[in-house]
């Protein structure tokens, strides 16, 4: 059997979860969000936010997460800009255009937007009635490339946002390892304090299911239950994602997590860069994007799973790799001397 | 602490499904359905079914279950009949218009749906294009107020909707509780035999979430997963349903849990016939709904949670009961001595 | 050749229009709602209603001008309330689902809504968010089935609108039958004061096609323009709109033709009253409900043509009678012979 | 007044419309689409392209022909391929994507689509079912920078189109520019072949408004009606459009407008060309795009109105200038004149 570097969702749970769930397992609660540990969960947030008036609502995933949001905040005719490579354009089906708004994209080398490339949205889409009316930019941080944003990129785009009357809306899938990157400089409150909306990611960091979606601009707060029910997102047994969450944010588990995910991705860099390779895009999260020789990928390949990435030239690919908090240090130690080999 | 009779889905899982999570934890599967649980559970459904040529799809709740099978069977002019009570109806916050098809509401008694009720709306729609064209038929079994079909009024009901070109859509949130009621003569195989699409109800009957919607008609079967992706339905650990719905259906755990619920009901049942109750409606399933006196409801209220359902005159009310997988005999015994005592 | 009586829309449209056309023909204009006469028509009504804030907007028809207001009035979780044979629940093939909103249906005998059944509908939608949140209210004057609101009764409809935070939108595809009818108390400007958003029928009174939505709500008048260019409505010679509604009442044109409508409808509901005939309802605009024998239908089809409405028994069925700004009295009197032959 | 070349729907319509309108303006019809003009006009289409079995349905303006055509074709995980330019891309306030549905924009030079091209979409969308699938390719005809397709260019497009099971649909707001133009070599009747659906525009052509749907494929054909019911898009008067096309189309006034407009904007062209102007696109049909210096458009701003369309350099700018069946000899004769004086 391969072990497999193609996501972070190949596994179960933080076995602190498997054992929450058994030990409240037959606790009576309500339903749809009501439940305690939901509750307990969004004042965890609140806290670490430094936000006492944030909303948080759990779902049980990015795109859903994504779709809820975008449709609840905007008008008709309203739209979204995203980076190209944005989740949202990306892998999501159509699912924001589905709530009938076009999405725009940005093209970057870097999966990052700034505030000077939104405006040249906005500038193009002038005639109106006739053309949408831009009102939310959608980021993504880590982003799908792996990078993530500074405190000055992040404040600066959220300025700008205020400025235009746009909203900023984070998709966290995997902000946890932006956050423990060794090259960030942004905290969790600052999400809380530069952006309209994010959403803080637990599938593709240790949870079974679940992101939360945490709303700080008060307008965006009303009434968003009925748009969760109605896209069929509010869960019977909210306590499910209640307790994750609960059990992720009682300590500092969930950044613990996060930060051995992005070490075991940083030693694997490591070893490709003393074999001399180039990257696709120079990442400190828990998605490295080494570029190899053809025969290099067949080998690696013989004990280990990855996706090819991108096609350079005839000779060679980017391969995306990705670790997790289950990536043990045995099998990273494994990998490293497979990429020794391939000197 | 109150002990609830609210719902069946207050507590977490069944014992053994916290058990299967934590034995495969640390496999590693592909994302998306396409683990190899879920292959299990969709084989172990084609065979308890009877229909090889069935596909199965699990999501994690039964609108998410309505909205999506419902949007991708039909096309925008075609609409959906429904009973009155019909959860889709009732307490779906207009998900399926949402979607944008109309659902006409037929009044009943018991919360079951005849051809000659289907035949009557669409004889009050023949002025076309003016009128949206019926094209399903929305049912639930056991329905939201605890009565079954029988097979004759499946059969009757199926046939129909093949004369009319309409597909038979059944909402199975308590299939399992119907399917072990004392008067049933339903099969689920004859749910793989009766009807276009039908889904199993994980999250009633002692799953933590999920249901597995089935669809029997190859027509509406092509590029399903389109529909739950753009709804955000596709789960990334869609391990996380396959490995639930294999625990419950590998033997016969999923009947056993909504036998238990239905027997737990049963129990209270005679309690209440015994010191001379009516019920509004007269149920075999997990559900009853005894008619109380004010003082009665509030005597059993000291100890005991549940729902005043409907009003009956100024001196009385029907309140609904609701058992589970979970109900023990220790309550049931508690609570009918109360009951006993309200005489 | 008979001559029809089955609705107010078979002919093309009053002379006064095609002259307007001609005169105006090689004048060059702007495109899309910001011609001269455009803005002179939204002048003139703003005049007559005496509410220089309204804003109004053109459009070709009534389905159009219903699913576009409420669709740009509402957010998603919003439903409508309208009366059982409104015509956005009867005849408009669910373009208000089509545009994710649901309408609930409200019994009526006369077509008219009152507050204590708006009321009842709230009632019944209060486990929040798991039902949707009415928002709006639809009414039709005059009615689907030729009955028109007393001066109180749509007075006591808005103010409990305004109490409970929902919109009175008024379908007036026949708004000027109801203003000049003998027992009407209500006048333009009533609508421009009791009325959050109305509109005021071109097509069914001497105009070619065409539609005037006015919206007196200044929080419903924000960026309208979109929502016309989103759903097709926005014309790109926008002037033939706005053309006919200047033509139709720089005088008093359009209340002129709909009282001639409704005088030739009373005259000839007076000839039935004189061979003794009931009615399905008691009418005073350009539709009357006679009831008939079988006979009596197949003598008057001989020359006539109506729509048979509802059949009482196996001998009597009402029929439906259309008067227009175009039934001369030539026409008239000819019938009311036949009529009177009926005896 | 300054006389306008921003346009192609500045005026009324042409004089044998008006003239129709009255001729026919008494004699009652159905509502509908049901008239006898309307079906006289679709028989006449049907003629002109030699396709018997198309069906034709007539409604107002673009947009809505482009929104009720995809979203009644395309099942809700389905996308269409556009130029970037395309007028659903640019100039329809998001109409499609408020339908459900994706629109990918590929980038050109002159506002076609190759084959070549749609294929590299495609390519891009493999990873199913995460991401939208391909359905419809939109092309206009003459596109928005006044470019036509070949014969050849049709087929190459259509052929790809019918192997890669995508519909064809043209947008011929301007076809009959696109089919007068001297360098044109398709026929109506190649429409009627070698796309699936295509319209017909009358708007910019003489008429007051209203564009003819034709679809070739059947299976696209089956209750089309409803659709332009729930859209709003059927009108009652259904004769105003009805009318209209007949007249167009009885003989050749239809394409004796567009030749016209074509031969004036011709004139004009080779008179910037005599003064040494260079062209945005070189074009031959009724949009110019010549490129002006900043004083030369000053000038001709005098006495003439026009878009500045692109910005070449701080001191040149591209025009653009349409012209239409109601462009008079004289008005070009002295607008000449002074493109001569700009030397």
């Amino acid at each position: 059997m391969k072990f497999s570097f193609k996501n972070d969702y190949s596994e179960g749970c933080h076995p602190r979860i498997l054992e929450a769930l058994s030990a409240t397992n037959f606790v009576q609660q309500n339903g749809y969000e009501l439940d305690d540990y939901c509750l307990n969960a969004e004042n965890l947030i609140r806290k670490k936010i430094k936000n006492p008036q944030a909303k948080v609502h759990f779902v049980s995933g990015g795109t859903q997460a994504n779709l809820i949001a975008i449709s609840a905040f905007l008008r008709p005719h309203e739209s979204v800009v995203s980076a190209a490579t944005g989740h949202i354009l990306t892998n999501e089906s159509g699912a924001i255009e589905a709530t009938g708004h076009k999405v725009h994209a940005i093209e970057t080398s870097d999966g990052k937007i700034r505030p000077e490339e939104v405006q040249k949205i906005i500038d193009l889409h002038q005639n109106k009635p006739h053309q949408v009316k831009q009102k939310l930019v959608y980021i993504s941080n880590s982003t799908e490339v792996g990078t993530i944003y500074s405190k000055k990129e992040l404040i600066d785009l959220y300025q700008f946002c205020q400025e235009k009357s746009l909203y900023l809306f984070v998709d966290g899938a995997r902000l946890g390892h932006a956050l423990t990157a060794e090259t960030n400089d942004l905290s969790l409150e600052d999400f809380g304090k530069y952006s309209d909306a994010f959403y803080l990611g637990g599938t593709k960091n240790g949870a079974l299911i679940g992101e939360a979606i945490i709303i700080n601009n008060e307008n965006l707060q009303q009434e968003f239950g009925f748009h969760l029910k109605q896209k069929g997102a509010m869960l019977a047994k909210g306590r499910l994602l209640g307790i994750q969450f609960e059990e992720l944010l009682k300590d500092d588990l969930y950044f613990d997590l996060a930060k051995h995910a992005n070490q075991q991705a940083m030693k694997i860099k490591k070893a490709f860069q003393e074999i001399g390779c180039d990257f696709l895009s120079e990442t400190f999260t828990n998605q490295i994007f080494p570029i190899l020789s053809n025969s290099q990928i067949e080998k690696l390949s013989t004990n280990f799973d990855f996706y090819v990435w991108k096609k350079i030239d005839e000779e060679k690919s980017a391969v995306r790799l990705i670790t997790s908090w289950a990536t043990s240090d045995e099998i990273v130690e494994k990998f490293i001397i497979e990429i020794k080999n391939l000197k």
